[in-house]
Parts: structure tokens; C-alpha cells; sequence
């Protein structure tokens, strides 16, 4: 435990990390007061930089958004049984917003690799990860993707186009979507999916039917009121997820509508517990165990990172009760 | 890196890690040619006994039978939070049975402690990682504690008799449960608190009525389709898991039952996912991310182990729709 990391040179230099980055990294946005700060600490410390051989910590960090979702569960699962695999420990941390307070703790431990799947990614982290030399994959289920970071995700834009070409199959014509938070890529692309379905069939998109939400079940009901009221009504619902479907099924159900006969509704995830609600939902499975598992697989150096940089895991759409022909 | 582990002698002596615990505490039942070889690989390996000082490796081992659970979600969430607080990481392992391969691991990375979440834990494996001196807390969501160990737990006895009494209030006389795997302290203490309910209501207890199961929805399903058989069904099923629960509501619904009109089901855990069932289930709370936080704070010496070896918290009755009262 006696080796420097780059947090011993921040420490010792009173800067933060991705300063000591940046000035490693040789970048110009650094004041030479500071750079001067940072390389006497380097030698203070003893810090070897990155480039050699390092001494394998046996272990892998997984770093998450939130810990408690049942998205993680089968992320956290699937990333489990592969550090198993390769015979590391699996360090599982919340990322508790975008400071990258995990960041200096993961450093200490010297992981032999490091998975986020974060959506609050800054680019000074990106920086300051990437000035450690620990192979790092982001595990993008919402995109917005660091192109300088290897990354593996879901197929979006063919799930979303799955799912609402589905709907159209049964006869629906009045299609709404309920769209994730508008930075993420994995939105646009599932919106992209569901447009471009509709394109195909002939029916104008209607803006109407395209509603702002969250991923989380309180944002698909806000958004299945609003839809619910207007004058002509969806009688289909593509939502961005599986949380978000399940505040639709609620909010319906609470208006006295028949499920599925007056709202087919598709979630996009398959979570365990999507067979569980009533009707139990059809969706868009995304491989969330395989996905992590192979993010640890490239970041242990298991499997050659993908040349495109990008690592796109097909879905899958699931036929349950939540969707049924159109009555009207 | 260089510090040898107990795993070190084990494989150094060619025999397994509960062995060179045994050795190491003077256990009786090991012949004197395996203690001599033992004895010779603690030299050549180096080891140090344990009792002096550890140099902390800022990790804590958490094992679980199973990672990818809605249980084991709420579990990771609460001790991650702990860790998070302490300064250490969190390594999250499933321990694939009782052979307890994860030992060798854990032991390697010299964790600062381990919590484990297991079933299936075995005399030889209490033995070994008493024999390292990490401390290490029963996360004894499923009783059978080894006395020997620290446990954290929930109060079963009493959330089962507050879920019966609930179900008794609603007018409820043939009241059934489904009982968990027969070798677990928590399946004995909850029909205990069931049988208890019905002794102070003044209602004989019918055999027919408590069914064997295990914890998963499709043993709640099974069990379910054994009590509808019955010539006298019962009216309410106090099951001894959420999953469970979730197999009771489906094999119900699909013999046209009307929920909970013609059955009312409690549950036991209050998953986060119990309120998107239909009908929400009313269910007794098991604080799993407490118990999970106090478990990492005794390992890790935040917070001394309970006198007596076990602390217990409360659970609580969650009243919401899948329970009301009889029409018989």
C-alpha cells in the first residue's frame, strides 16, 4: 500500500485531481504556479507515472448512479459474476452526483479497472481518469458517452422501433411515448426508434403524444396524466422504461381504465419484476447483466475493447399482457 | 501485496483453509502428520498469526447468497451507504454455495471486515474466519446464526404476529402460511408469532393450513394452489415472503379469484417493488438497508457488537390494498 497515487500528489500539492491530471496530462489550462505546485508533489511523493506495469490490486470498481434500483441489481449481478470469473473483487460505490468523490478512494485502491455506469460523467473526471492509466468502461445504458472512454450499451433506437411497431401491428394509431431526460442519447435515440416507426407505417407524428419524463415510476404517471387528458387520448403508450410503464399502469388504473383494453402500454428494460405487475408488461429487454458483465470483461483487458469504440447489445422485445388490439 | 494469508498455508500445506484454522486453534480432530505439514507452511510462507495489528486495506467484504434479488438490492444499498461513511469500499461477492470458495479471496484482499448475507454457512467456514481474526457479522436476515458470530437481524416473531392480528382485525378466522425453508430460525419464529396470533384470538391452529415453501414466487404459487384446493379454503394467506406473496396474488388471480375480495395475502420484507403489484401488497417492513448498515458498522468497530451477540430491528406492518375484510 505504499505506492503514490495521483490523490497522494493532489493531497500533498493542495489542488484537486483532475488538476494534477491536467498538469501530468500536459494541458495548458494550468497556471505554472500551480504546475510547479503539482510536480514538486510528484517527487514528494514518490509518484510513478502511469505507463509501467502495475501491480494488480485483484480487484475492479463498479461505479453506479444509485445503488438502490432494480436496474442495478441485475447490473451489479451481472458485473459480480464476471469479477468472479476473472478471480477479482467487485467494488460496488454509489457515485453520489458528479464531484467524483469516488474517484480519489478508487485511485487509492489502484483497481485493476473501473466501470461507470453514471450519467453525470464531467469531463474533468473523464481527464482525471484517464491521467491514472487505469482502463476505464463506461457502462452507457443513457448514453451521452465520452468518445475518449470504450463503451458498451444497448441497441435504443431498434428496441424503440420494435416496440412501437408492435403497437402499430395491433392497430394502434394514436401512439404516445414518454420521452428520458433530454440529454441523455439513449433518449433521443428511443424517440429517433419510435419516429422513424411511425414514419414507416405513414402516420404523422403528433407532438402531442411526445411527453417529457423522467426514468422513475412518479415522472411515466405525471406524464400518463397528461397524456390521459388530452382531448384525444393515446390508446398506446411507449414508455423510455420499465419504472416509468408501471406509473403509467398505475395512473390508468386509478382513472377506472381497462388494462390492456383501453391503454396498451410497453415498458423498455425488462426488470425482474416486470412480470410481476398487473398486466404483467411487455417491453424491451435490455441485457443489463451481460452489458455489465462486459464492461468488466474490457476493463480487465478479458476482451479487446470494440475498435468502434462502442459496444452496442441487442434487445429483445417481450410479449406479456400490457398490450392488447386497439378497441377504438 | 507480500503478507501471507491463512489461504497462502492452506495452499502452501496442500490442504484446505478450514483445515490450517483448525490447526492454528488447536482443534483436536487433525492428525498430527497434516498439523506438522501446516506448522511447516506457516514458516515458509511467513504467516503471522493473527491478533497483532492488521494494516487496514480500506475494504469490506460483503457475501451474498444471491446478487441478483430485489432482497439483495436493498442490502447492497444500505451497507454500500455505511462503507461509503467509513472511508472503505464495499466488495460485494456471491458465495456460490456453501463451499465458501469466496473465503480465499477475502481473506487475500485483508479486508477490514466481512458481512455475511449466507444461508448456508458451514461449521468448518465459521471456524476459518474465526481462525484470521477479521471480524465478521451475520447479516441473519434467514436466522440460524452461528453463536460464535455477531448477527444482525429482524424481529420475526413479532412482525408475524402483528400481520396475523391485522388479518384477524379484518374479521379473518381461516387464516393460512406459507412457511419458509424448515432449517431456518426465521421460518420457525415467524409461524411462532402466527400460532401465537391465533392462540390469543382464541382459534385453533389447522395443520391444512401451514404449507411448506421456500422464499421464491413460484413455492408461493405452489403453495397457494395447495391451500385453493382445500375443501375449506382459507381467506387469507399471511406468506413469509414478499416473492412469495407475488405467487400467491398470480395463482389466485388466475382462478378467478377476486383480489382481495375472496383472498386477502400479507407478505414479509416490503421489497420495493411490492407496491407495484396489483393489489399493492400489505406486507411487514423488514429494514434490510438498516440491518445491512448496522452489520457494516460492527464489522468495521463503528459501533460495538450487541452484548447478548445479536441485534434485532423492528419491523412494521405497511398496510396497502391486498388485504380486507372477509365476505364469508
Amino acid at each position: 500500500m505504499s505506492r503514490a497515487t495521483i490523490a497522494d500528489v493532489a493531497r500533498a500539492a493542495g489542488v484537486s485531481v483532475p488538476t494534477v491530471s491536467k498538469v501530468l496530462n500536459g494541458r495548458p489550462q494550468i497556471s505554472t504556479a500551480t504546475r510547479r505546485r503539482v510536480e514538486e508533489a510528484v517527487e514528494q511523493v514518490g509518484y510513478a507515472r502511469p505507463g509501467r506495469p502495475r501491480r494488480r490490486a485483484g480487484l475492479v470498481d463498479l461505479v453506479l448512479g444509485a445503488v438502490d434500483s432494480p436496474w442495478a441489481q441485475e447490473v451489479v449481478a451481472g458485473a459480480e459474476a464476471e469479477a468472479h470469473d476473472a478471480g477479482v473483487g467487485l467494488v460496488v460505490t454509489a457515485s453520489r452526483g458528479p464531484e467524483a468523490e469516488w474517484l480519489g478512494a478508487a485511485l487509492r485502491r489502484r483497481s485493476d479497472g473501473v466501470v461507470l455506469a453514471v450519467t453525470d460523467l464531467t469531463t474533468a473526471t473523464v481527464d482525471a481518469l484517464l491521467g491514472t492509466g487505469v482502463p476505464v468502461v463506461l457502462l452507457d445504458r443513457t448514453g451521452r458517452s465520452d468518445p475518449r472512454l470504450p463503451s458498451v450499451g444497448a441497441a435504443n433506437w431498434s428496441g424503440a422501433l420494435a416496440a412501437t411497431e408492435h403497437l402499430l401491428g395491433l392497430g394502434h394509431t394514436r401512439i404516445a411515448t414518454i420521452v428520458g431526460p433530454d440529454h441523455l442519447a439513449c433518449s433521443a435515440e428511443r424517440v429517433d426508434g419510435y419516429l422513424a416507426a411511425l414514419r414507416r407505417a405513414g402516420i404523422p407524428a403528433d407532438d402531442d403524444l411526445v411527453v417529457q419524463g423522467d426514468f422513475r415510476s412518479d415522472g411515466g404517471r405525471r406524464a400518463a396524466a397528461a397524456l390521459l387528458d388530452l382531448a384525444a387520448p393515446p390508446t398506446a403508450v411507449f414508455a423510455g422504461s420499465d419504472l416509468q410503464a408501471f406509473g403509467v399502469l398505475s395512473e390508468a388504473r386509478d382513472r377506472g381504465l381497462r388494462l390492456p383494453e383501453d391503454l396498451s402500454v410497453v415498458g423498455f428494460d425488462d426488470l425482474s419484476v416486470a412480470r410481476f405487475v398487473t398486466p404483467a408488461l411487455t417491453t424491451v429487454r435490455q441485457p443489463h447483466a451481460d452489458m455489465a458483465a462486459q464492461a468488466v470483461r474490457i476493463a480487465l483487458g478479458r476482451q479487446p475493447a470494440p475498435e468502434s469504440g462502442r459496444l452496442e447489445l441487442t434487445t429483445q422485445l417481450v410479449l406479456r399482457a400490457s398490450t392488447t388490439t386497439t378497441t377504438d
